[in-house]
């Protein structure tokens, strides 16, 4: 049994993170921090746990939870983020960083996007991204891994295939992005009051949502994929708030790079690409997020129209996106079954 | 042309009272206050407003609008409302108090479950209850109204037939009400964060809410109608949460006093006591709030069920329930005809 | 492994069955059917089960899943399941039956109820009503278990102790209960189409849905708990629909038998109650439902209020209501831990 | 007065074109139609009209309204409707069509997407494209105007200024369209069956969508405004089903065609363009799709980013996108002020 810490865990994402941990037979959750309100019982800060976890959320320093801990998850904001997991690593404790502190492997490129100087520079570009999917060697053998933005991981993961084996034109693609509220996070703001964004959809951001310079640089990092290069591929990415609780649904757009390449060949390139994925499915029709909630699958859906390609991908934002796929990259990092307790 | 002023005009019932007022052609908006973020322009605080009228929120005083204006609709929160129309009154201004500080009759009682000292309390007692379907008349000739809560409008109207006819027992009277989020006001909070309440129902202050004194009082007062006593019918009331934007279904259960009364009987004096209201319907079908909402009507079903009777009275809460409400009864004080801009 | 066969695959509750049967270690399905258009993959059915189960739903005759299986669901319509149960138990199968079929223990209030001659009814008050929680003994030692009605599993258990314990009026109770859209089914009608039931509330069936007997027969069997007696109570029960996808939330109401009976009393006989129940939680707030979508829980709050009682329980509709239930039903009945697969 | 008769009356368009007409000072509702069920009073099919119009829905044949009526809506499905129209306009009756009979002016492009001969082909190119803000003066003086989808109404006003000034290359677009369900119609289906579309967004219709060919057609004739010419822009729309009621809202997209263009330049090409409209209104932030529902207004936003210009365009589809739209038609044809019953 390893030991599991988790600092701030009073979110939407430590809590799926606590439902898929519960479920895992190698691993035990020993403590659960908070900056919060403290020494709450986690049912009275999560309901949804009432009956099925006895622990109190506590204000541990990160060196107290590394002492204790053999795997800690950071569901702190940026920069807090990096600062925690910079005291932490020293004791050899691995971490999974939800935040975006180590997605950006170059420093000034980070801290034109978040504002902010970045807390432990040294680290960037080591600390592996964590898309098993494009990077599961890697993540194997860190210590510390950088869990992927929810849009990133929908975006990259249909893109890919055909930026890797250059069917498009890098520098033409257009991911327009729906997710539900959830992804805004738990604290209460007039954009996510319930009256406000039901029964309504809006973009947000535009041209200035963070996981912008994430998704070009891990799709041009495809472009020449024998260096952790800093080559970035220009794409437009324009994020919408849905009203429902989870999901993420990605319509790509990419101009083809030639003329004779058909639906059929952009289905079985994604279907050779993808096709020892645990949690990737090519599917036939345009997929619904709602056919991946709740789970930690992705389904991903390709058509040519006219002289482009569209890709449909479909996650769930708290798992796929967020804690499923932290729980992934810990089955990695500890050589467990990379799906225990995520089917 | 009288001039309208509206206290408080950033929230969801100053925006729906906005829309209705544009539509009627015998007033101007002249003035909105804001005791927020100030000289914001309404369409920036509106943005459905953009186009329509052309203000902003000011920091004015009571005293300042009063004398701008021929008539004041007072958004404020209780006890600050009594505090503003005790001043606006004494120029003659005529006031429609959207809060509860004219509602209950008795200081006591007032202060018992609002726990604030009344700041007008003399005035208790003389301020007519603002519901046509009951006190069209004290309404035409009163300087101010109060305004009804939107749960009591849905629950009154349903028994109140009933218990005037002393059909049924009034102790035993027992409203479950399911409303729409917007009836939580503006402010985000936890409660009503998109993901906390969407894809969820709840109850709410059970046995505590503030609207159950304002219903118990009004149907008491219906058993000795001829004075404005203090007789109170014993309610139960239980308020729910319920994902949608808007409306109000009140469920009333009451327990026959005679066991020959038919659901035939019900329907009738239903259509009797409503024949002459032009905003309540009779109707066969359980009603869905989706019927009235965006109307001032109000969707009545009356079923028989052993020896209970069942009431199904669906209101849209920000219009029946609160700025229609506010306008008919605008319209009775200044003598227009009572639907003006509510059909 | 034993075998596990679904008749009736296409609906949502097949579909929840489906994904909880996936998580047990100790079963294997074998055979789905359905009457609808056959031979389709279940993933094109259920999108949402691609990657993660290779079956086609198949025609089959109740015999033919028989003697392939060492466990029946059954999910088929009223009436259509007895008949094809009637089939599989002479060969020693053991079944669950989500329809009503074995609910009513006397088949003339069944045939009263859901206008059919019940085409098993020698069996009926043998089968047990599978409600762990009430009835855990026999389901043990059944070849067939009468899974509950959902509205039913929410009212009887929110209300059991306090008719077992004598606390409450039997004759007073009141079910106002609100269920997510899903427990309607699967096939597409006005009722439940999106822009009809969307943003809407509305009660339907006032008086008349099928679940009241059932609620009647299992509460009254609680007044002389010793015989399986026909003694009902009289109970009105409104069902009212949400708009949300799945979950119930039942306010109960009973007026209590004596005056000196606390709130705190009443959370005393519900801990002690339900101390050794595995999904019963008991809670100091009001349940949301989302407390308890997508697990097998169901919490209750209770609350004195004047001389009455008030109940409130939350359960997903589609799991503890129906799938999560029956597979409770089925550890039971094959001695696994009861709560395999359902954590 | 004029007579309004409304061919196909049981669906959301015409239950939103009553509403709206029932607000006409000029107009009066005669007659309404159904292939449906018939008789039933309008209120049993559209309960939010109950008390409000009191008609019934009659099998009338179209010859036998035209002779009642100085105006028909036509609401019925593509081809029945042309040719119920080629039967009204002999006696002289004004018509507005609310399918895409009209609106494509190819015959051949016409049955090639939508796969039936057109019965009225000689009409084609002749009947306006009843979008006032491009074509107002040919609507003013028509017979026949063809109301436009709701997709390339939200499309249309977003791009149009960028084409007809030559900003964008007019092969370089894509429109991403997000819509409310309503949309889709009232006939209940499995696409829209609320639990499968609730709390979920997908992509239909992936480059088939019957909009496209009406985009490209106008989008196309504005390059060479002189002529109704055939000349297409070629467009890539993408529409999607978003769990609300109503709304739509298109982020479009397109390559800038020099690099000096900013985002003020954008702004004032749009306010210049729709000054004068009163129903188009530019806007800072980007629009929410409940910022126009309920009402006749368009919002709309640019940005510049990169070398693309992002249009955000919101509108309520069934007002603006089809029924508000029809009746501003109506007003300009029979000489009302064009926004009466609009505001």
């Amino acid at each position: 049994m390893i030991k599991i810490g988790i600092l701030g865990g009073s979110g939407y994402t430590a809590m799926e993170l606590i439902k898929i941990l519960l479920r895992h037979p190698e691993v035990e959750i020993t403590c659960l921090t908070t900056r919060q309100e403290t020494k709450l019982h986690v049912s009275e800060v999560h309901p949804q746990l009432a009956g099925m976890l006895d622990l109190r959320l506590l204000p541990l320093s990160a060196s107290e939870v590394a002492e204790q801990c053999d795997c800690v998850f950071s569901c702190l904001p940026h920069a807090a983020s990096a600062s925690a997991i910079h005291e932490i690593i020293a004791g050899g404790t691995r971490v999974i960083d939800f935040s975006a502190d180590y997605r950006i492997w170059d420093a000034e490129l980070y801290e034109q996007w978040y504002q902010v100087t970045h807390p432990d520079p040294d680290r960037l570009g080591e600390v592996p991204y964590g898309l098993p999917e494009l990077f599961r060697d890697k993540i194997r053998n860190s210590q510390v891994v950088a869990n992927p933005g929810c849009y990133p991981t929908s975006a990259i993961l249909a893109m890919a295939p055909l930026v890797r084996h250059s069917v498009v034109d890098p520098n033409s693609i257009i991911f327009d992005s729906k997710s539900g509220v959830s992804g805004a996070g738990r604290n209460p703001k007039l954009m996510t009051h319930y009256p406000e964004c039901n029964e309504s959809i809006a973009a947000y951001a535009v041209g200035q949502h963070r996981h912008t310079p994430e998704i070009s640089q891990i799709l041009g990092s495809l472009l020449s994929p024998n260096t952790q290069s800093n080559q970035m591929a220009n794409v437009i990415f324009t994020p919408h708030l849905v009203p429902m609780d989870r999901g993420i649904l990605t319509t790509g757009y990419a101009r083809l790079a030639g003329s004779d390449f058909t639906a059929e060949d952009a289905i079985e390139l994604f279907r050779n690409d993808y096709a020892d994925e645990p949690f990737v499915q090519i599917v036939n029709k345009p997929p619904k997020t709602k056919d991946v909630t709740h789970t930690n699958g992705c389904h991903i859906c390709v058509k040519v129209v006219g002289d482009y390609i569209i890709t449909l991908s479909v996650i769930d934002n708290l798992i796929k996106g967020a804690s499923g796929a932290a729980v992934q990259n810990m089955n990695l990092m500890f050589g467990f079954d990379e799906t225990t307790a995520l089917r």
